[in-house]
């Protein structure tokens, strides 16, 4: 980050790759849509030790991206990258980067994107709602999220759980949208999901986003994406051993 | 913490997940039947990576958690939580931490409980002690304790065992309470364990706790302890492999 | 490193163990062509935690070394070594460290070595390229180098792809060059690939090198080579399990 | 340590669980027979996370010892302990920790006792001796130690040979004594060999101990040895997986 930027009322929404895939399309179809800027990187010892080596002969470290988009009333920063921690201890490091990150730009607010696993591939997917204190289910009930516990979520792994967490403790409020998606294979993208969740999080920040090019845009990321699918799926089944796919299928984040 | 409680003569009284479930429910229901107040919140990156959401759409850190019971001659400071370190290196650095806590308290005993599992269900659980220095055997033997040494127990795992060890090397005296239950399987809850240790330490501690409503209480419980349970079971075999199933099976803690 | 040299216009190519052992016997050649001195070592706990019995009854620490060959223009440190990190963290620590040594030794270029698996075994071995940053294809596209982006290589895993990562954010240029290779079995050496690597990269740093004598000095390493081989089948299939061995398969570094 | 002593060219020899038990059986004998007194221990997080539960209901932290015998024209020091690390990187900071007592007694000299698995359970089992630097073969090859390279021991795993690699480092001298044994099952003690390995220790040092003594002494040991071997064969084909037991057949240590 050259120099922190001045925000007003800043939120951050994360979308990283999960289940479905939902929270990285979701936020990468944002930051599309909204013309966001990057404005910072994270990388971390506890991602894979490994380039990507894309089809331009670039080689691509993986990382955590910052894009910020200067709103009419407040500004939103979007978190999204290749990868989580592949580590436990990992994950709570990454995140405790983020809530810093957080604190420096005096964010007060965190939406997190994700999927969760049904089994079914409903025609209109829930997006089930999970929030950090209570007071929180009054200001966002308004929006179509579920709040009803009427689900199989019994866990949310790595960042969408965890900055909800320990962004708890530093006073920020937190939201976690979760996109219902078949889950099965891991990570095939739901763009369904997505859009789902992308209709709420665009309410609640008070944007608009054209969704008819969202499947369009999931086509064109497709390449890239299936790319990074890949490399997750085998990395993640070789060194961490195959136990960790398992682990993966109840994935949110 | 926000401040630093002052205490007569404080003994801690641990109780954490483990074999039967028993020294976390001893420890539950102590603090419950005791109206025992927080006062301290010990959260560490060597728990799993994720939060647990609650049926009320509340996330919920794994933590554990100092309760404190202002006793008439002394004062009882219990810990409890929903997680134990997922990594060896973790159990030295969270029990460490436990320790450090205990020498700012001035607390210069520790009892800690749990289960051991002997395949045989009694009727009346025998309770097997283990002490960190010889004098305490004399000190604890009037109470219906077992330090005949007859028993298949060869290590005590996690931080039942580990804070008699670290306490030890700062002159905190530690006595491991473990009740008879049949370990399998491993998580599966037993009140009669549970009220076998918590007949032995109320004594010591000199406080009355209705064992009536443990039963009850239990039963009570049971959804919210099935939850951690399939938690525990689940991402244990996920993410440390189930290699780390059958080590709970000797779990102490 | 007892003193740091001064250096002209360094350059570092680096060759570690890996898929067909391409990098590692390239540098081992090199440096045994060129004279080249070792000037300085580095140790890391995060190689396997033991000591190599060589024939002579010595014992051998892992590690890696780096040799020094003055040249006429410019200064060519050779990075080679028997080992690489054994956890994914390890590899960015130990990556760092060689990349902090080539800011001291003010290098700003830095060329890997390494294979690719293909599944053939062609007469003349295709030598990919890939680099950190767009401009550097121009540089090296007179080389023989492969930049069409056709080939299955999806990542670069440990040093040959991380030093190229971390070295562009210390403005340091990076080129990897990976001959093609069967691949099968991981570790069988592949004279023939390093060859074809060789041959590119003495054109790139302007060195004359006897190629006639590479297979004969294959031969020579053969031994020493079998016995690193086999230490790491061996350890990294029982301190990291059998899942690494398949790692390994698509280790490029 | 409470003080520092203070000592005459000391010589550390040291003897940890491994293979046949040889290491520590050896150690302990050499303690006994000297009746050498204990004056430093040493914990690791690195170690299980567990205390082993006596007979007589105390509980043992695991540690390695450090012990002093004070002879006529120089000093002993004698390392031994219930455990090693149980992660790779545990073991560089065990023997970095062990290295950095040597240099604060002014200890020079190492002496390493250990085992080695031929597959056969020879009358008079051989000595394979493996030292840190040329110089120390002619210094130890007038005591029956064989370095002639014949065996078929590749590594050295753990504190018997990384303390030969850090400590040279630091131009201490080593030397490593490996006693022959079956090598299977792993941890089965092999007092032959531990008196093999004695024989020389001891006149290398210069002392005098009754060998006759040795397989009584072993026997009456041998509860507490077949408790701590129970430990490491449950505990680290649990903690760590199967593989570690693999790993063990060739634990030199």
């Amino acid at each position: 980050m050259a120099k922190k930027p001045k925000l007003r009322k800043p939120i951050l929404i994360e979308g990283l790759p999960g289940v479905g895939n939902v929270g990285r399309v979701a936020a990468g179809y944002l930051i599309y849509e909204l013309k966001a800027k990057k404005f910072a990187t994270l990388y971390s010892p506890d991602f894979l030790p490994l380039v990507v080596l894309q089809p331009d002969s670039l080689v691509h470290m993986l990382n955590m991206e910052f894009y910020l988009y200067k709103g009419k009333t407040r500004d939103i920063v979007i978190l999204t990258g290749d990868s989580q921690s592949i580590t436990p201890h990992g994950h709570y490091e990454v995140c405790g980067e983020v809530i810093k990150l957080c604190q420096e730009l005096k964010i007060k607010e965190i939406i997190t994107l994700g999927g969760f696993a049904s089994g079914k591939s409903p025609e209109k997917p829930r997006v089930v709602g999970a929030v950090s204190s209570p007071e929180l289910i009054e200001k966002y009930k308004k929006y179509d999220i579920d709040f009803s516990g009427k689900h199989n979520i019994g866990t949310i792994v790595g960042a969408s759980g965890l900055l909800l967490g320990l962004g708890r403790a530093e006073d920020i409020d937190g939201l976690c949208l979760m996109g219902e998606t078949v889950g099965f294979p891991f990570l095939l993208t739901d763009p369904k999901a997505a859009e789902a969740v992308l209709r709420i999080v665009t309410k609640i920040i008070g944007v608009k986003v054209n969704m008819v090019r969202l499947e369009k845009s999931v086509k064109e990321m497709e390449k890239s994406i299936k790319k990074t699918e890949e490399i997750h799926r085998k990395m993640l089944s070789q060194i961490i051993g195959k136990k960790q796919q398992k682990t993966q299928t109840q994935y949110i984040g």
